[in-house]
């Protein structure tokens, strides 16, 4: 059994909107778990312990990625500065027309590289090829929330096809990969698909990740030809019945956050594509103060672009503030609770993830805030969400095992992962706009 | 004299708002001068240049940072998620009641670390004891633009204070550093001194650093006290008939635009500070559409909280998207046309910074596209406004002299600077409500 002792790391407690430091304590992992948070030298260390000294650490819970298309930074910097529709129709389905299986596994593996690097030990994961994606996870030591992608175009294919990924696949990699049923979102997957998807959800007990009014644009097209809008059609077809994910959610009504306030869904929130995509604002506080659990999300590398939870978790706290007008919103400890104990909740573990304390999973990251930009330390909890970098995470510890030490990957080959990536770049980067996967046309 | 190869980089250039790539090309460097850049080979190589290997490395121009406070980084984490007046008159002020001229010294050497390993290689900075800024700057490397801010309360001292300063030092280490006279706002001086600053100005053939229009309130303040707005003041004052760096300027409205147009002035952007505090967004794009040149800067890193240029850039284009609602507005070629070119007009030097071309000032940073969160670089110029961090860049050259090699800073010992800075930690998070050094009443 694996056996770590953290030792003398400053340890973030977030619980309710406000966090505190635990100072110079130890972490106590046996096997997947932590078993114990004491004060630094109270812990019996025996020498089947392997020690990671962490004086002048902060340790955080590894962050949690909520919804991500993590394979597409093969695709980063292929479409900047459009909007939405252009960037689906003349970009990236044009783009996917290429997209193999391999592409998949080696974008995969390069996004999990960037993102164990930046802190992030688990990720709901939407998008194609996933059985590839799953060999890649397996290798990474992260955690994943896998779906396979499906369009209701696809039929009943479609259905087999994310169910039978989902059923496959649940549990792999030693209990690190769950897996949710995938469909695309409300306006490229028909009511019938969408109650076909919620069924098999039902049967199986698996929970539904989906793109849900990513703006207010789509409501209004949504309304204009259903006379309902996306959450309402997601409600009928018994999509919200079950756990979901629902990624984005700027496009959401007053009576939509009424309809999913007290049902088992949680909001992915990635604010950087928002902006780059000028997608609007999404309602974050109005759907926390409504109870809807949100969480911190990248989206995919081609929009963001990066797979930078830190960048997020800044990105909210600065936009609620400003779409408010109240600086007081959105302060530091409920920063950090939506990135840590809302996210483990939006991500469908909310009692194994987002919180150091015995019984929690060993996710960990050990940050150092010894960088001239996060000195001197007055708060550190205000430097995680103000001032750290990605490149400030020293060390990562997922499921008990670490998988970087000192800014070293331990599971993969970051060199033959951009070599394998760089031999496809031509081919990547041609878009056959009369094979684009789908069409945006909501 | 100095010379230096800088070998095989891509070298990024900008103009009106476009940019493109120099694939493997060399630079040299004579003396503090770009004397050549060429495809890598065609320069002959002479045994007393130092050759700087940059194969794979993006050179772009030092970044510029047109409005900061520097040594404020000492204060970092004391005043989160509040509003501007409590910011000012519960925090900044009573703390600065503690300030003194070795906590400027060696504030002023953390953010000058800070900015040299983010890539930062001049900086426009308004503080106070700035004679002590001056001795942290010399042993820097950096550029620096210098005021000593003063508020009108101080009368003929004040004025005294900010125009001595810059007659002493203008010029000083080397050339590098430039002095500017350094009211603090129109709120915090009256008609009177403005025009004693102008006068000076015009006297000394100076340029004037202030605080201008920072919100839409103090904007309507100044209305309803004295019928104008904080622009119009300054036109009245003569301050807008001297070079000037306005900063902020998020409260400006259609006809200060006109008054600013074709005047020697500039405004200095800090996008984060103005999401922080909810100070509202500036109007970069009608300002720049009225041919008044936008500069990135930081601000104060207990606003920001960081002195991360590389994040106002990203930020500005952002904002820019979100605020228009157009995803096409500040597309990559422009924000990096803000980032170099026009910066350095704000800053006064467009002639001899923010252009890696023969005649420029050597200020080149190297930028490592190597990590996964830049790969593959389909677009570099968009990675570096998108996906790049401060901690990717590698090397640092400013006034043709190596300042930061591989990451290793050659002019300062960070260490030291973070012992003495923590040495006065407690100190200097004493506030002192009744000797507040100033009152924010707009």
């Amino acid at each position: 059994m694996n056996e770590l002792l953290v030792r003398g790391a400053d340890v973030l407690q977030c619980e309710s909107d406000s966090c505190s430091i635990l100072t110079n304590h130890d972490i106590r992992v046996e096997g997947d778990r932590i078993t114990a948070v004491e004060p630094s030298g109270s812990i019996e260390v025996v020498p089947e312990f392997e020690v990671i000294e962490a004086a002048g650490m902060l340790a955080a819970p590894g962050l949690i990625n909520t919804h991500a298309h993590v394979p597409m930074g093969i695709f980063r910097g292929l479409a900047e500065d459009v909007d939405i529709e252009t960037w689906f129709n003349e970009y990236i389905w044009p783009l996917e027309a290429n997209l193999t299986a391999d592409d998949v596994y080696w974008g995969m593996q390069l996004g999990l590289a960037e993102m164990i690097s930046a802190g992030v030990t688990a990720v709901a994961d939407h998008y194609f090829h996933m059985d590839r994606a799953v060999v890649a996870v397996e290798q990474s030591g992260i955690r994943a929330a896998l779906g396979w992608a499906v369009f209701g175009s696809q039929g009943t294919e479609g259905v087999h096809r994310t169910v039978s990924f989902a059923e496959e696949f649940s549990g792999a990699a030693d209990g690190r990969i769950t897996t949710w049923l995938a469909p695309h979102a409300p306006y490229t997957c028909d009511d019938a698909f969408l109650s076909a998807v919620a069924w098999e959800a039902e049967r199986l007990n698996l929970g539904i990740h989906i793109h849900a009014a990513e703006t207010a644009g789509q409501t209004e097209a949504s309304l204009a030809a259903h006379g309902r809008t996306p959450i309402k059609v997601l409600a009928d077809s018994g999509v919200l019945d079950r756990p979901a994910i629902l990624a984005h959610c700027c496009g959401v009504t007053a009576d939509d956050i009424e309809l999913m306030a007290n049902r088992p869904c949680g909001v992915a929130h990635a604010p950087k594509t928002y902006l780059k995509l000028a997608m609007g604002a999404a309602p974050v506080l109005e759907m926390r103060a409504a109870g809807i659990p949100v969480g911190l999300a990248s989206d995919g590398p081609v929009s963001n672009n990066t797979l930078d939870i830190l960048e997020s978790l800044r990105l909210m706290s600065l936009m609620a503030k400003h779409e408010s007008g109240n600086p007081r919103t959105m302060p530091v400890g409920a920063a950090l609770t939506v990135a840590t104990r809302e996210s483990a909740k939006v991500y469908g573990m909310p009692d194994d993830l987002g919180c150091l304390a015995p019984g929690f999973l060993a996710d960990v990251i050990l940050i150092d805030l010894g960088g001239a930009h996060n000195q001197p330390t007055h708060d550190p909890a205000a430097n995680l969400v103000y001032s750290t970098r990605a490149s400030d995470v020293r060390t990562v510890i997922c499921n008990g095992e670490v998988i970087m030490r000192d800014r070293r990957l331990l599971t993969f080959d970051l060199d033959e992962i951009k070599a394998r990536v760089g031999e496809s770049m031509t081919r990547l980067s041609q878009r056959v706009p009369n094979s684009r996967i789908q069409r945006y046309q909501p």
